[in-house]
């Protein structure tokens, strides 16, 4: 897959990209990422990205010339057939997992990052496929945003996990949380292993990580439980976590 | 604000604090970003920091220990009175605006972040004060977690924006989307920007503003509109476009 970043900042992906699974699968060939610096499409003297709003308001905002060449630009240097251009803005859907699988089934991705300011809506209207958020917060561009994109989508080409790191298992697939994991030494500073998970009984363990998962989902993210299907077992749990 | 980072991956860090917003306000001095490298207090020959799981389950976990001995560590190293201990985990609480707000109140913050594998629960449990979410999606590491935690709250601290770039008129901080902005030129490739941003008519723009910011939150976050008290002029906007 050949990923395409628009931005005026293209250092700030050093240290992201240069580390384990995104460095593995650039190494591996899997995954194709360029950088475009944006500000080399503006051609007039002062390379201007940006312009005061029409009708008023503060803040400047993203020219259209600029990223419409630079996108046309990309396109041109990948024979895929299947494109994407996304805009990354606070405006936008939420990216959520089912998404980074959408987008994990295109062969080019361009991903557009503003910085500062907002964008002018011809090219969120005219240029980009559709436009993402990463979640309800304020950032300063869309750097973080198209790296948190680009790890997601990367975890799902074939090739880019090994067994150990399977996502299969991953929470946001079972769209409950996980259960709490233990590992050495049983006990610390007073704190204990829970004593089921040395009882050798597997339905017993996966009976309590069921419950322990319900319980988590229950304290920080109840509104999963809304769109998840529980088993018997389950249903009988949750109900009695009620009473 | 000082924020301590406790990662096995420091370098990923290295572009993202360089630029823009973040850079200046750790050269102003208002912001104090320490990266520490929790392997460092892990004291077996081999550093280990990881190991497989209590009663069974692939992939390993993180270790107790370096990590309670690390914040431990980072916490003697300010005076702050108000430290709040937070784990980057997708079992966590989901990160928002209001989030970043009561978390941009702390005068120290240790932000925890994984990578590859899951905490052992009782950091999670004995260690942190809480655990957050940036969003439904799975990543490599809580890496990128904390860079986007770090740019949010770092917006809201006194003296970080300048007046260009007041947060205040941002998406989330009125729960709906932004309007659409326009820019020079008035027309390229044959799309115009709409006529009534050169009415001149201040009321009239405003209205047209709040109309297209309901359009788009409509289209894209209709989620937003639950917590939304419309004005009555937005009331009669939304119900005529329901009909």
């Amino acid at each position: 897959m050949r990923i395409d970043i628009l931005t005026l900042f293209p250092a700030m992906f050093e240290g992201p990209f240069s580390e384990s699974i995104l460095k593995r699968s650039i190494e591996q060939g899997i995954l194709d990422i360029h950088l475009t610096n944006f500000r080399n499409f503006a051609y007039d003297k002062h390379r201007q990205v940006d312009d005061s709003p029409f009708g008023g308001g503060s803040g400047m905002v993203l020219k259209p010339e600029p990223l419409f060449r630079a996108v046309q630009h990309v396109k041109t240097q990948s024979a895929a057939q299947k494109k994407r251009v996304v805009l990354l803005s606070p405006n936008g859907v939420t990216f959520t997992q089912n998404k980074a699988k959408e987008l994990a089934e295109y062969e080019q991705l361009i991903l557009i990052c503003g910085h500062y300011e907002g964008f002018d809506a011809r090219i969120e209207k005219n240029l980009a496929d559709e436009a993402v958020s990463i979640g309800d917060y304020v950032l300063t561009g869309g750097e973080l945003p198209a790296m948190v994109m680009v790890d997601t989508i990367a975890r799902m080409l074939p090739g880019v996990l090994g067994s150990a790191e399977s996502a299969v298992t991953d929470s946001f697939y079972e769209s409950i949380l996980e259960f709490p994991q233990y590992t050495r030494p049983r006990s610390f500073l007073g704190m204990d292993v829970p004593e089921v998970l040395f009882s050798g009984d597997h339905a017993k363990i996966a009976s309590w990580r069921k419950q322990q998962a319900l319980l988590q989902t229950v304290k920080n993210r109840p509104d999963l439980l809304e769109n998840y299907v529980p088993d018997e077992e389950e249903k009988k749990f949750l109900s009695s976590i009620k009473r």
